[in-house]
């Protein structure tokens, strides 16, 4: 039988303070007691910040699911000093939703946390119930493309100038390997833990925990007693980043680092920092917009148009 | 329970002649009856040949290891009129290489085939168990670069322009991965099913068999009733590229067709024909070299360091 890397060898030292381990990282040939885990951890984050522009002092928002990355995120953000502020999407997926907004609330106030909620039917006019009954398919797709919209733009109308979201190793590896496999180079050369502003009104984007593992964090969430959100979104069946992900898991499994090093050898290549094409301003809305309509109204006009389409059709 | 999509459905109908269906490829969304299997596994081969200017009246050296692939693609070859001799490399490991050359010889003899057989040890000088003895380690590495040195140079001396190996859609798919996940740019942008010859004295390689997988050249053999040796060499062990298989074997099962659409995708942009320096002349032999010596002669070049070294400590 293979041995199973993952497994903490008993009597194992922790390689910092030679005490009792508990933490077994296969991917760094290294065993940790918690509290030198968390010294590891802060550390592997703050090796991928120095990378960024972005200074403790000036302010970051920090997306906040109440999922367990993005919990992380803000947790080591602030043992790390950063100034931050948490901004939460209402989704309006029932019992889901309403678990994670009581998960980052509850965190926001034992720590005493400046954050935010926004409703995202609010914002865009439909919830994510009506999208998905309406455009049918790709709803997970539909709300990426939202989130990311919304985000941008609550992050910039606050006056934030830089957005921090809990994407970690297994994320940014799993869509790398995605758009390798499909060849898409653009989204290759594009994909990095820190993209700069391209716009006035767009806010960069960090992504601090591009360098530890699910595994990682979870270890990180459960020292620092972190209460995160259960279960998926009831809107993941079909998305096909879970699969990159697995396979990854399984080339780790057999070559324990790969995952990682994997990333590192495509972020060593400076990411273009240039948009593909000028900014102009959305006809609608007059936010910043690469066509004719930003991403949200465009959005918002197919929705439209299903509506009408189908009262026409019930007339 | 997920639904195996590698199951023939009962009562499943052949796509071609409605006749009783027997194999089932999902990632072609087709079953076929064992006949038309024959038809639609020819016709694969044949649209991946038609790309090379390789025509059926040139004659080709086939690569034969007596292994399911090389005999395959040796079979398909003949039923696509193709003028072929078969070139076996006995690499000298005792019960899985006599068995390899049994395989070859029952084939040629049975077909009535034009082949030859070549003794690793006597055209390198070293047999593999004592290259492996030798260097410790990484023999896998010195096999392959020894095997595509020795086939080449073989090829060439008996006035052949082009080789054939019987390398399929799983090797150059996981091949593929392997290089995108170490970022390894310069050998994606070289891996191709036709490579042209770029050495007057180093034959065009083709690899027919790119468009099929393992699952489907297990068919094609057993309705060919081609007896291939069983077993795995017995170095292959540490070697990294059926981790890459097994990772895109379980993406398959996911999302099936997805190993070939990826191998395509990057099958699109054409491969780069000129070598990356200038071709000269080997220091010892005079065989086409990159550097002052070819690959073959920096081999043995080591071994007799090795060689040299330990007799020097023993004496």
């Amino acid at each position: 039988m293979e041995k199973n890397s993952h497994t903490l060898s008993r009597g194992a030292k922790c390689v910092r303070c030679r005490q009792q381990a508990e933490i077994h990282l296969p991917s760094h040939h290294a065993n940790f007691c918690p509290d030198c885990f968390l010294v590891f951890f802060q550390r592997q984050v703050f090796r991928g910040l120095k990378k960024t522009p972005v200074h403790p002092s000036s302010p970051v928002m920090v997306a906040v699911s109440g999922g367990k990355d993005s919990l992380a995120v803000w947790q080591v953000l602030l043992d790390l000093g950063y100034c931050t502020k948490g901004l939460h999407l209402d989704l309006g997926l029932g019992d889901f939703s309403e678990e994670s907004l009581e998960r980052v609330a509850d965190f926001a106030r034992e720590k005493k946390l400046n954050w935010g909620s926004f409703s995202l039917s609010q914002e865009f006019g439909f919830s994510l119930r009506e999208i998905d009954a309406l455009l049918k398919g790709k709803t997970c797709a539909s709300c990426g493309r939202l989130k990311r919209g919304l985000l941008n733009r609550i992050t910039s109308r606050q006056g934030f100038q830089t957005l921090v979201t809990g994407h970690h190793l297994d994320d940014e590896a799993g869509r790398l390997l995605g758009n390798l496999l499909g060849n898409r180079q653009e989204h290759v050369r594009k994909q990095a833990p820190f993209l700069p502003s391209p716009h006035p009104k767009v806010p960069a984007r960090i992504k601090p925990l591009y360098r530890v593992d699910v595994r990682e964090i979870k270890a990180y969430n459960n020292i620092n007693t972190i209460r995160a959100v259960q279960g998926n979104c009831p809107f993941t069946k079909g998305a096909t980043s879970p699969h990159f992900k697995e396979a990854l898991s399984l080339l780790e499994q057999r070559m324990p680092g790969l995952k990682r090093s994997f990333l590192y050898a495509y972020l060593k290549e400076k990411p273009e920092s240039k948009p593909d094409a000028e900014y102009g301003s959305c006809d609608l809305c007059g936010e910043p917009a690469f066509g004719p309509l930003c991403s949200i109204c465009s959005l918002k006009k197919r929705v439209l148009s299903k509506i009408h389409s189908k009262s026409i059709v019930s007339s």
